[in-house]
């Protein structure tokens, strides 16, 4: 049986890497062992260079589409190499970003044009998509600081303001009404965002 | 006043170094000095790394997507930080490839979807296109024996003979009657596309 596919997704500081382990913890509990663990942009060795180069060139600007581009490439690689292999061996899948970030930080963040957006989501994609997305939702103000808690802050993370609400956004927009997504309210106390998250894995596996 | 983007395309060993000495002195005996040379993939530090990555990455696979989706991160690169700024400049731009080896190479030969292949060029280089092309045209079994000739080819270079014909045609069908492009026919005797070269230019540049 094919395995599936679920991605945590949300801001800088959101609590992504807590929620890996809660949601390892729970499909564990439900008895589900072959989990492979991927990360955006990454997971690949070609990938993880990209990803080095998205988040820390600095001998140069680099440009929003570059950004973009390299962002699928590193996709492309990623699904076709790791995450499709993997499912068809009936693996299960717990991604740290996937298409949604892309959609949200360039799309949203960067203002990028929809077209191209949609464009590379379709022949890149094609109608593979997450089982099921996880989105820790927050006011960039409270992840914003947290992130800076953890210390420095790469190319991406060092954006204005404005760049972060407009990400939220269209966060907020790809997944209100959507029966493929959760959406967790990242602003309270761990203690309650870890047994919402628990919830939502625990009602989505029945 | 805006300088002038000159490009010279072409198969593997059909004679772009050469047609690149031959142009830059033409246009320096036409009193032009501000000439910027650039090649692609590649003309910037991230453009560079991604050609790096593109040419010979050989850890996994690189899928055709990703490939394009690089070449493209690269021109976009070349295109702001470089060229675009040098033109302004008054400053002519001569080119080892361009957006046609694009079409070319991963249209044509690698069979990637024109609607992917027009959204990328539209989106990235919008109306911005070089004021001449120089296509050097040769069968590829010539150009890939002298490509041998010169030692080890790249991860590109070493495609079916089937490959280079589709690019080939694909060329082909973007110079034929294109009047921003010249067909030299580069199977002659290297005095004779010397002198074709020259005459190009020559022509051109009144």
């Amino acid at each position: 049986m094919r395995g599936k596919f679920i991605v945590i997704e949300g801001l800088e500081g959101a609590g992504k890497t807590t929620a890996h382990q809660v949601i390892l913890r729970e499909l564990e509990q439900a008895g589900i062992k072959d989990i492979v663990m991927t990360r955006e942009p990454g997971g690949t060795p070609l990938a993880e260079k990209l990803r080095h180069l998205i988040k820390h060139e600095s001998e140069e600007p680099v440009t929003d589409k570059a950004e973009l581009l390299m962002l699928y490439a590193a996709r492309v690689q990623l699904v076709e190499n790791v995450i499709k292999p993997a499912l068809a061996e009936g693996k299960w899948v717990l991604g740290d970003r996937h298409d949604m970030s892309s959609q949200a930080y360039q799309g949203g963040g960067r203002k990028l044009d929809r077209k191209l957006l949609e464009t590379l989501k379709e022949s890149v994609l094609g109608t593979f998509e997450p089982d099921l997305t996880i989105y820790l939702d927050l006011d960039p103000v409270i992840g914003l600081e947290r992130a800076r808690g953890r210390g420095e802050l790469d190319r991406i993370e060092q954006q204005s303001l404005d760049f972060f609400y407009r990400t939220r956004e269209r966060y907020l927009e790809l997944t209100q009404n959507n029966d493929k997504a959760v959406i967790i309210n990242a602003e309270q106390p761990i203690e309650k965002v870890t047994t919402d998250i628990q919830q939502a894995i625990r009602n989505w596996l029945k």
